[in-house]
């Protein structure tokens, strides 16, 4: 498909470099730019120069922040003692969002992932260990997608925290809230009857 | 979800401004954005100030260019007495892709959409009859999708050119190449019984 005019063809190539995104997607973003005031669209780039010119990591738990601390390292009302491993930004929003955790967090900033050749050295986790190190810290929980690299840098986290005095606990891995027990892969469903707990009348 | 960042916040709700992106992919994206460098980013939002500031619309087809004429009216070896009428730029590109047309273009800009709130005045046809008016012009194919707001389109463009001495076709409609029969919608299929050809040997 040949694009008549360069300007076009540049913003569709940056478009169509997305993840997730093709060509005639980005095509189709770029001609409702097309139609929007231009300077709704110069507000729509000077976001992303901002965000690149602005945009910090806190310097305690490197979730994203706009200062030097996260709010969430900030707030001394937080349980700072209590450390919850997390793959990425995402993750702290999504545990946020349950309002079930009052303490503090970590983002390693990826997983182990020899496939996508993503090492330790590649992640937070010497901050982790210093962090540790420090003392302070009662508790580190650990959650990462339960997934072959989530279990791998679970593993490689709690081998390196081994010899700190921390107690280390991973999230609960069972049938998910409204999903059919029938349609539950074995693994799952044979994992949540090894870890059955009491029944509580809540 | 909260952002902890008002930087990533606003990048997030520009790129969830776009049609179809909710904000988790603009989370996506963005973050995506973020492990890039810096330089990079920038030139992304420099294409879009670049694509505001520099596209222009051919002024005889409407067609999007960087000069005044777009490259196809420009060409002399086209066929200039064929008009061939589409709603929008991709449809151009779509054409032009199938190297089955060798004449040139009108776009409209969009159908009529009473539901949209999109009449004869918003589109390019008062600018299509002009073209017409001026002469040289034999042939005006509609190449409309066959929609309820194309087959509108087409009928009032058909009407504002009845008194203009000039062919009027449109695109045929049929069975499309590599369909099964039997999941041809039955509007498609009966058509192309009434609208049957001579068999030709190729």
């Amino acid at each position: 498909m040949e694009i008549p005019s360069l300007y076009l063809e540049r913003a569709v190539s940056q478009f169509a470099g997305l993840p997730g995104i093709g060509r005639k997607t980005a095509m189709r973003l770029v001609l409702h730019l097309l139609k929007r005031e231009r300077t709704d669209v110069d507000a729509f780039a000077d976001s992303l120069k901002a965000l690149m010119a602005n945009v910090h990591y806190c310097r305690i738990c490197h979730n994203i922040c706009d200062g030097d601390i996260c709010g969430i390292c900030a707030t001394p009302s937080r349980d700072h003692s209590t450390v919850c491993v997390v793959e990425s930004i995402q993750d702290v929003m999504a545990i946020e969002a349950t309002q079930q955790f009052s303490g503090v967090y970590h983002v390693l900033g990826g997983v182990i992932s020899p496939m996508d050749g993503i090492g330790p050295q590649d992640l937070e986790i010497t901050s982790l260990v210093e962090r540790i190190a420090k003392g302070g810290i009662k508790e580190v929980i650990l959650a990462l997608s339960p997934t072959m690299e989530g279990d791998t840098t679970d593993f490689y986290i709690y081998r390196k925290l081994a010899d700190y005095k921390v107690t280390i606990t991973t999230i609960a891995r069972g049938v998910a809230q409204n999903d059919l027990l029938h349609y539950t892969d074995e693994v799952t469903l044979g994992r949540s009857i090894l870890d059955r707990k009491p029944f509580i009348l809540k």
